[in-house]
C-alpha cells in the first residue's frame, strides 16, 4: 500500500488547499462571469452553463445557449485551469481563448468581444472599476483577463481523495481504498491522471470497441484534420464526478455506474464484476472536493 | 368534433398573440431577472433556475441555490402568469410575491430586498433607470414590480395547439387530434384546463393510488394547515411540457410516454394502451409555444 502511494504520487496530485491570487482581478471577472451583457439579446452569461453551485455544470444532456444547443455535454469549469486545453475537443489553448469561442459560438452567447466593450462602456460603474485595475481600462483583452483570473480561482480542494494522497490515511474508507486499487490495476489511471484525473491527454471514445454517438462530432479531428485525430476526445477530469452526470461529450447517462462499466468496456476491453464496479464507484464519490470560498463573498 | 371544438373553448383558451405592455418597466425587469445581486454572494439569479432559452427550466431534478436544493422541481416561469398562484402549493398569490420568496429562501436565493436595494443603490445606473420609470425610484416594491413586468411578457403563444383553438384546422395531424380527444374522454382535461392547460387549480398528487414520493413535501397543506389539502399540489401546466422535463413536483421522470402513463394511473385509475399512451404524447407535443421577442432585443 505504502509503495502504491508512493508510485501513485507522480501519477495523480493533490489540489492545492490555498492559492495566491489577485482578489481584485478574480472578483472583476466574478462580476462578468455572471453578465448577461456577454450575450446577444443580454439572456445568457457564463453561469447560465456553468452554474457554480452545482459544480459549474447545468446537469442539461446539452445546454442551451442563445442560438440552441451545442453538440456535447457542457464540462465543468472548476479546475478547468488545471486542463491541457479547453473544451472537449481542445480547441481552445486555455481558458481565455475558451472565452472567446462561447462567446461568439452563435449557438451558445452568439456576440463579440467587440459588442461587449461596446455594451459595457455604456456602464460607467463598470468601466471604473476596470479602470482602477487595468491601466488602459475596458478593453478586450482585460475582460477576458478578469474572467481568466476568476476561474482560475475556481478549483476544489480539500476531496478526500486529496486528503489521502496527503498522507490522511482515515481519509478514506477501505472499500474506496480498494476501488483506488481497481482503478489503478484496471489501468483507468492510464488516461485518469494528473491533478485533474484526466484533463491532460486526448484519447479515442471506444478504443476497443466502437460506440455509438453522433458522427458528425469529431472531436480532436475537427482541430487538427488529422485523421489520426478521428474521435479522440479531451479525457475529462474525475473531479467532482458524482456532482456533474450526465457523463460523456455525449451526455448519454446519468448513472456514474453505467458509466464506469462503459468506460472498462469500450477503452480497456473489460466486463467488471458488480463487486468491482461498486468499489469503483466508491472510490470516484471521494473525488467531491469543496466549492470555493469567493462564492460566498458579496463584492 | 365541432361540436367537441365548441364544447373545448369554455374549457381551454388559447394564449393571446400580441399583448400590450409597458416596455420600459418589462426591459427594467428583464435586466433584474437576470442580475446576481439578487442573490447572497452574488451568484445565482432568477435566470438561474429559469432559464429562458430553455423554456424557463433547467432541466435538472432539483435545481441548485446558494443554500442547496429546494425539494421540488423548479417550475417554468413561462405563462406563470396566467397560473391561479405561484410555487407548487401555491403559496405565493402573484408574480411579486413569488419574488419575495426565492429571494428570501435560505436554499434559493439567501437574500432580502433590503439587501438588494442596499447593493442596487451603490449602482449609479440602475438607480438612473429606476428613477426615470417610478416617481419613488429604486425601492422594494418598484423592484417587485418591474420584475412582475416583465414575468407578464414571458408567454409563449402561437403553439400549433393555439392555431387549432384559433380555427386552423390544419395546425394539427390526425393523431394529435385523436390524442387531444382521448385527452378529453380519458378525463385528463377535467385538471388540466384553462388557459395554461393546468396552473388552475389544486388536486392531490396520487388520486386513486398512493404515490411514492417525499412525503414531507405535504403541498397545499403546508400553505392552508388544513389536512384535508394534504398533498395538494398545483396541477401544473402543460405548456411547453415537451420542453420542460423532468415531470411532477417530485421530477421522478425525464420520460414524457412514462409520465402520462402515471398520472393515467394515479390520478384516473385507467391503464392506457401503447396506442392512447403514443397519441396523447403526439397531442402534448403540439403544446410547444413561440418564445418571446423581448428575448432578443438588447436593451
Amino acid at each position: 500500500m505504502f509503495l502504491c502511494l508512493n508510485l501513485l504520487a507522480g501519477l495523480i496530485d493533490p489540489i492545492p488547499t490555498t492559492i495566491s491570487y489577485d482578489k481584485k482581478k478574480a472578483n472583476l471577472g466574478k462580476k462578468l462571469f455572471f453578465d448577461v451583457r456577454f450575450s446577444n439579446g443580454n439572456t445568457i452569461s457564463c453561469a447560465s452553463c456553468h452554474n457554480l453551485h452545482n459544480y459549474g455544470v447545468d446537469s442539461a444532456r446539452y445546454s442551451t445557449g442563445v442560438g440552441g444547443k451545442p453538440p456535447v455535454n457542457t464540462p465543468s469549469v472548476y479546475n478547468a485551469v488545471y486542463n491541457i486545453a479547453q473544451f472537449w475537443d481542445g480547441r481552445a489553448k486555455d481558458l481565455k481563448e475558451q472565452s472567446i469561442h462561447s462567446i461568439t459560438n452563435p449557438l451558445e452567447m452568439d456576440t463579440s468581444l467587440k459588442e461587449i466593450v461596446k455594451k459595457l462602456s455604456r456602464d460607467k460603474k463598470i468601466v471604473y472599476e476596470f479602470g482602477k485595475i487595468y491601466k488602459d481600462g475596458l478593453t478586450e483583452n482585460n475582460i477576458l483577463d478578469a474572467l481568466a483570473s476568476f476561474e482560475s480561482v475556481l478549483i476544489t480542494p480539500n476531496s478526500r481523495f486529496d486528503k489521502y494522497l496527503n498522507g490522511d490515511e482515515e481519509a478514506l474508507s477501505k472499500k474506496e481504498k480498494q476501488g483506488f486499487e481497481l482503478f489503478q490495476s484496471h489501468g483507468c489511471v492510464s488516461c485518469h491522471n494528473g491533478i485533474n484525473i484526466g484533463g491532460n491527454l486526448f484519447q479515442k471514445f471506444g478504443i476497443l470497441e466502437s460506440m455509438d454517438f453522433e458522427l458528425n462530432v469529431t472531436g480532436r479531428y475537427a482541430v487538427t484534420k488529422d485523421l489520426d485525430d478521428l474521435y479522440f476526445f479531451k479525457v475529462p477530469s474525475l473531479r467532482n464526478v458524482a456532482k456533474t452526470a450526465p457523463y460523456f461529450h455525449t451526455g448519454a447517462t446519468t448513472d456514474l455506474k453505467e458509466a464506469i462499466g462503459v468506460m472498462a468496456k469500450y477503452q480497456l476491453g473489460q466486463t467488471l464484476s458488480n463487486d468491482e464496479t461498486d468499489k469503483i464507484y466508491a472510490f470516484l464519490l471521494s473525488l467531491t472536493g469543496e466549492l470555493p470560498a469567493i462564492l460566498k463573498e458579496n463584492e
